[in-house]
């Protein structure tokens, strides 16, 4: 992902606000953009989701799909309906629609970049200072909705998952997250997997890594087991820089980060296709929280945050930074013990821009 | 696992003490084994890990396996060489020897408590009080060594590495999970998995966790994905009581209990077999940390309260109370500061039994 000059005409952005809280924190993040970006968008709303799902039947029309594509960039709320719903068996949205956007639109590299902020609450005890990225596969691994099952209902049932890896898929995110490494002060680069036990693949990503990084001398690397990662990530966070991983070795450390770093109201995240080839989308890393939809108490920030993403991806650093500057007082800000409304949220970092 | 009563005659033990801290915590493990049993225990060692696969290329040869499973348990210190050694590949030993224990032996219930003892420290600033176990299923999922590699080593390399998921052994380990619950006095159940990707397995798991549950009114249950349960685990865990959830998932999720609950010096497990058609096998959580192998630096608690677990496995439930409770003196009586060695580590806690 080479920093990118922008285009000269009106960048255009398909917004997809989703379900449960999707919509409202969406309109806290179009609130931000319009305020910090040094340019108009031009914005397209789709309503996909799981309302349009129980109406019509239609996940992701082919026809959408093709508009979407045309577009500079993608805004995404978050997508899932309500737990158990008889009429909207899992995965239908996930895979239907997330997935079937970062597969399609070849977001090979799924950035989510963890930092605590001062004035934010970590759950540890003691986390030192957190500022890290994980540069997560997003095109491969048990992603890919291979596997199957037989005898689905009967005792002799069997499913299967397949994690499908490729040297062509592995190199091209390692080589992602090198880049990242180089980019920043500690050049410090983590690989987690779990080559002892998932020897195939782990063999596959472990040699990749150890070739891409006789390439980067000044990138320093080390290795880590999932398992361990988890030990790592809670008992000293601040030791990690950037880390690379696998598609579902990701989703499970993403959420971890974002717990240790004031929670999931704050995780951003970037679908990122570096090629450029398609448009590349920006999401909050938190679901769609039925349970609270509607209720304007969800936390905007982590949308807010995305959008900074989306900047810096089209090339806008500085109003990128200046998004990133007015969360960082809006949580410095933040008076505990105080709630505040999903938009009063969204105006209070809008007013500081 | 329907609890045991003793057999009469003298217990046999399988010993594998295995590499780097294994035989350290081993020998303190069996020190107070020694004292906290009511019967003696006919203890055999096999000298099997790193050591011997790199002096002679044998892993765990048949006729080993063959008279370790005359046994009536296996206690097991931990198993894995150094990180990197080119003659010792990833999985080697992990595969070839703890993990075709497990499938040989037919280990389905991976059973790992987590407990913050009063006096051990947890990283998180507030647990509360956290007290419950993790039922992983053990023989089965991404851990079943399908999957395969094409092209290796070049350009189009195709690694994959498949779950393999059955209701034989979804339902079994389901039942033995909501048993364990049924025990329990909050009854409480959480399944963990990513029904919302991973939809064969996912399906399956849900499918016969519910058709279980119907059977068990008295049990309350719900359902957590995996990246969701990151956070649970880091916020709440207090909430948790009986987690029954996949091979992976489970070993992820069990070293983020670990470390939460005092770290992973503490954390024991057993792999077990309820039907007791072969010896099941108790081990620490922790891993064989070469780096500080053989410097009595290493604390043997988690391998001594693998002992309780394995005696009350053989029926000597009384006798498993004891060290629990000698383990609980001992967390309690800990200066902090003060560090000692492995073997006062276990000499401190055979006499207060
Ligand atoms: C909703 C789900 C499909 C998704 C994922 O697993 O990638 C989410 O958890 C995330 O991390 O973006
Ligand atoms: C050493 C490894 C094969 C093992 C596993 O993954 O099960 C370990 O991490 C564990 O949790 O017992």
């Amino acid at each position: 992902d080479t920093p990118q000059t922008p285009s000269s005409g009106t960048p255009t952005l398909a917004v997809i606000p989703g379900d449960g809280i999707g919509p409202e924190v969406t309109a806290e993040a179009l609130k931000v953009l319009e305020v910090a970006a040094p340019t108009k968008f031009e914005a397209t709303r789709y309503d996909l989701g799981a309302e349009r799902y129980l109406a019509t039947g239609e996940v992701l029309p082919d026809s959408v799909l093709a508009e979407i594509r045309e577009h500079d960039a993608i805004l995404l709320g978050a997508v899932g309906g309500k737990p158990n719903d008889p009429n909207l068996p899992p995965g239908i949205l996930e895979r239907g629609l997330l997935l079937r956007l970062r597969f399609e639109l070849d977001h090979y590299v799924n950035l989510r970049p963890s930092r605590l902020f001062p004035g934010s609450e970590s759950p540890l005890a003691a986390p030192g200072e957190v500022d890290f990225v994980v540069v997560r596969e997003g095109t491969e691994g048990p992603y890919t909705g291979n596997g199957g099952a037989l005898r689905v209902g009967t005792p002799a049932e069997v499913a299967t998952e397949v994690s499908v890896n490729t040297a062509y898929g592995v190199e091209r995110v390692v080589r992602d997250a090198f880049a990242r490494a180089e980019r920043r002060p500690r050049k410090q680069l983590t690989l987690v997997h779990k080559t002892n036990v998932l020897v195939n693949a782990g063999s596959l990503w472990w040699r990749i890594f150890e070739s891409v990084a006789a390439e980067h001398p000044d990138v320093t690397t080390d290795y880590m087991h999932i398992d361990a990662a988890m030990i790592h990530m809670t008992v000293n966070p601040s030791r990690f820089d950037v880390i690379v991983t696998d598609n579902l070795f990701g989703d499970i450390i993403t959420d971890l980060a974002a717990a240790i770093t004031g929670g999931i109201g704050l995780a951003a995240s970037g679908n990122v296709n570096p090629d450029r080839t398609a448009p590349s989308m920006f999401e909050p890393v938190h679901g769609s929280a039925p349970d609270i939809a509607g209720q304007q108490k969800a936390d905007p920030t982590a949308a807010i945050l995305s959008t900074a993403l989306l900047l810096d991806h089209l090339g806008h650093g500085d109003a990128a930074a200046r998004v990133e500057e007015a969360v960082l007082a809006d949580l410095a800000a933040r008076a505990p013990g105080t709630t505040r409304s999903t938009s009063e949220v969204g105006d209070a970092i809008a007013a500081r821009l």
